[in-house]
C-alpha cells in the first residue's frame, strides 16, 4: 500500500499549483492524430467535481478506434484509470485512491433518475465524448462518479475496473441460463476479461480467436479455448468481442436459432450485413456497453478475479505512440500507461 | 358456409384423379422468374401428409423477395392459404377446411421436441424452402401442420392466419410492457397486421409510413398513425416492418437507449450498417419470423380481429403476374389469389 503522507504531499503540492493558476501537464492528445504534449493545460476544478492524479491508465480498443476517427473525438483520450484525488469539494473523497465511472451525466433526466446515468442524453464521456480523459497527469470527474478502491485491490488490478464493469454489464442486461452453451468471440483484451468474468460467475465459456499464443495464455488461466476456425457447433450465446465491423456477421453464423448475441464491438466503420438470418433464426442481439463499477470492484476484491496476467507492458506518457502500437499489436492483451 | 356435399364430391373427384396417376394442375412457378403453368404436376400424396385444395392464398412481401432471388427458391411460391383437405391419411382431417403451419419439420430434433419445429434445421418451408407452396390448385402438407378453421372465420379472414401468427410471434418472444411507447415502422401489409394485433392486445402502437392514403385507411380502423418523417420522439419499442434492408438503420434512429427493436424485415440485399449505435445505446434487436397459428386463429375467431379491410384485390392464378404487380404496388395492402 502506498504511503498516505506521500499523497497528502502530492495533494498539497497540487493545491499550491492551482492557487497559482492553471499549470502545464503532460498528456496525450488526439487532434486527430495522437501526440504527446508536455504543456497541455491541466484541468481546472469545478463545483461538484474532483481532480484526480492518474496513477495508471489502460488502453482500450475504443482508444485505438478514436484515433481512426470514431466519435470524431478531439482531446485527451483514456477512460480506464486508477488514481488519487488531489483536489475536491467532497471531504470524503479527499486523498482517496479512486476509480471513476466514465459517463458524466445531467442527474435530472429520466435516465439519470432511473439509475441509467450512463445513457443520459446530455452526458459527456471521459476521454470519448466532450470530456478530456485519463491519458494525462490529471483528470477531472464528478464527485459522484468516483469510487474509492478497497485496499485489497492493487493499482494494477484496479485499472481493470472499467472494462470489467463492461463485462459485468452483460449480467445486468440478460439472464444467462447456465445450462446453455456460450462462446466469447475474440481473444483480445475485452474478450479475455469477459471470459474471466463469466468463469468467475460459474459459466463455462469457450474463448475463440485467431491467436494460439494468447489462447494458450487464457487456457493457463483456466479458460476453455478454441481457434475460431475450429468451431464446428453453434452456441446458445455468442459474445462478440472481435472489435471488428463484421463481428456480428460471424456471430450470426455461430449462434443457434433462437439464440442470443451480445454485441460488444464498436468500430468506426460499418459493415454490410445480410440481416435475413437474424430474422429467419429469430436471433436476439443485445448491444452492451459500459456497466456499473460496483459489481466489478466486488469481483476484484480480495483477488477473486485477477486480471494482472493480461498486462503486457506499461509505458510512460512520453512513449504514448509506442504504447498505442503495442496495444494495437494482436499478440498483446493489455497495455497500461503510467502518467505519474 | 360452403356446402359439405360439394367438397365431398371434390374430394371423391380428386381421389379418382390420383388413382389414375398424377394429373396436371394450374400453378405459378418461380424459375427464377414467375410464370403461370397450366400443366404443372400436382402433388402426390405421401404418408403422414394431406392434399389440400387451395381456396384462397395471400401474397406476402417474402413472395416478392423470392422473385428477386431471396433464398434461391425454385418452385411454386405461396405460404399463406386457406383450403379444403381433399386427400389424407388422417380421418379427422378429411374434408376439413384448414390453414397450415408452413414449416414442415423432422419431429425428432431438439427444436421439434421443444415445440419450436419452425426452427428445425431439417425443415422444409411451404413455398419458401424445398417445398412447393400455395399458389396452385393443390398443395401437400404434413397432417400435423393443418389446423381446422372454426366456422366463424370466413375464408377471406382465415387466409390472414399465417401473417397474423407472425405478428403474434412477437408476444411469444418478448414481454412488452404496456406503459411503454411503440411504433410500427412501415405501413405495408405486415405492419398493418402487427399494428392490428398490438391494438387487439391493448397496446397503443403508432403506425408510421410514407403513404398518407394507407395511413388514412389504418386510422379508420382505429389505429394511431404518423408520416414517418413527422416522428420527432424516440420509442421504447420499434417494430421494423419496412421490408427494406435499411429498416434496421432507421429503427436504430427511432429507438430509445436501452430500447428494443423487433426486426421483421427480410430482404434479399444486405445493407451497410454502422453497428456502434446499437452498442452505445445498448439496444436489443429481436429477429422475429413465423409464429404458432393457434393464437392467431383465436384472435380471428368471432371477428374479434377483422383483417378484411386490408384486402385490395383477388386474382385468379392465370393473372399471377398482374397479382404480383398489384402486391408490389405501394398503395395496396393485401392481394389474394383464388386458385380454385
Amino acid at each position: 500500500m502506498a504511503c498516505p503522507a506521500f499523497f497528502l504531499f502530492q495533494w498539497a503540492d497540487r493545491a499550491e499549483l492551482i492557487r497559482a493558476g492553471r499549470s502545464p501537464m503532460r498528456a496525450l492528445v488526439v487532434d486527430p492524430k495522437l501526440t504527446f504534449q508536455s504543456h497541455n493545460p491541466d484541468p481546472a476544478p469545478t463545483a461538484g467535481e474532483s481532480i484526480v492524479r492518474v496513477s495508471l491508465a489502460g488502453i482500450c480498443g475504443t482508444d485505438l478506434e478514436l484515433m481512426r476517427g470514431y466519435m470524431g473525438y478531439r482531446g485527451i483520450p483514456g477512460h480506464e484509470f486508477v488514481g488519487r484525488v488531489t483536489d475536491t469539494t467532497d471531504p470524503n473523497l479527499r486523498g482517496q485512491r479512486v476509480v471513476g465511472e466514465i459517463n458524466a451525466a445531467c442527474g435530472r433526466c429520466s435516465y439519470c433518475r432511473s439509475g441509467l446515468a450512463r445513457h443520459c442524453p446530455e452526458r459527456t464521456v471521459l476521454g470519448i465524448l466532450g470530456r478530456d480523459g485519463a491519458f494525462a497527469e490529471y483528470l477531472r470527474l464528478s464527485n459522484e462518479n468516483l469510487l474509492p478502491v478497497p485496499d485489497s485491490i492493487p493499482d494494477e488490478t484496479a485499472v481493470f475496473t472499467e472494462p470489467l464493469a463492461a463485462a459485468y454489464e452483460i449480467f445486468e442486461q440478460l439472464h444467462l441460463a447456465r445450462d446453455r452453451t456460450m462462446v466469447v468471440l475474440g481473444d483480445g483484451r475485452l474478450g479475455a476479461l469477459i471470459a474471466l468474468a463469466l468463469r468467475r460467475e460459474n459459466y463455462l465459456p469457450i474463448v475463440a480467436g485467431h491467436h494460439p499464443e494468447k489462447l494458450g495464455r487464457l487456457g493457463a488461466l483456466g479458460l476453455a479455448t478454441s481457434l475460431e476456425q475450429d468451431l464446428k457447433e453453434r452456441f446458445d450465446y455468442v459474445v462478440d468481442c472481435t472489435g471488428r465491423g463484421d463481428g456480428l456477421r460471424r456471430a450470426t453464423e455461430l449462434v443457434k436459432p433462437r439464440g442470443t448475441i451480445v454485441l460488444k464491438s464498436t468500430a468506426a466503420a460499418g459493415a454490410a450485413l445480410n440481416l435475413a438470418p437474424l430474422v429467419i433464426n429469430e436471433i436476439t442481439v443485445v448491444g452492451s456497453r459500459c456497466g456499473r463499477f460496483a459489481p466489478a470492484l466486488a469481483a476484484l476484491e480480495g483477488g477473486r478475479l485477477d486480471p494482472r496476467p493480461l498486462i503486457d507492458g506499461t509505458f510512460p506518457l512520453e512513449e504514448g505512440a509506442a504504447a498505442m502500437d503495442a496495444a494495437a499489436k494482436s499478440s498483446n492483451f493489455k497495455i497500461l500507461l503510467k502518467p505519474s
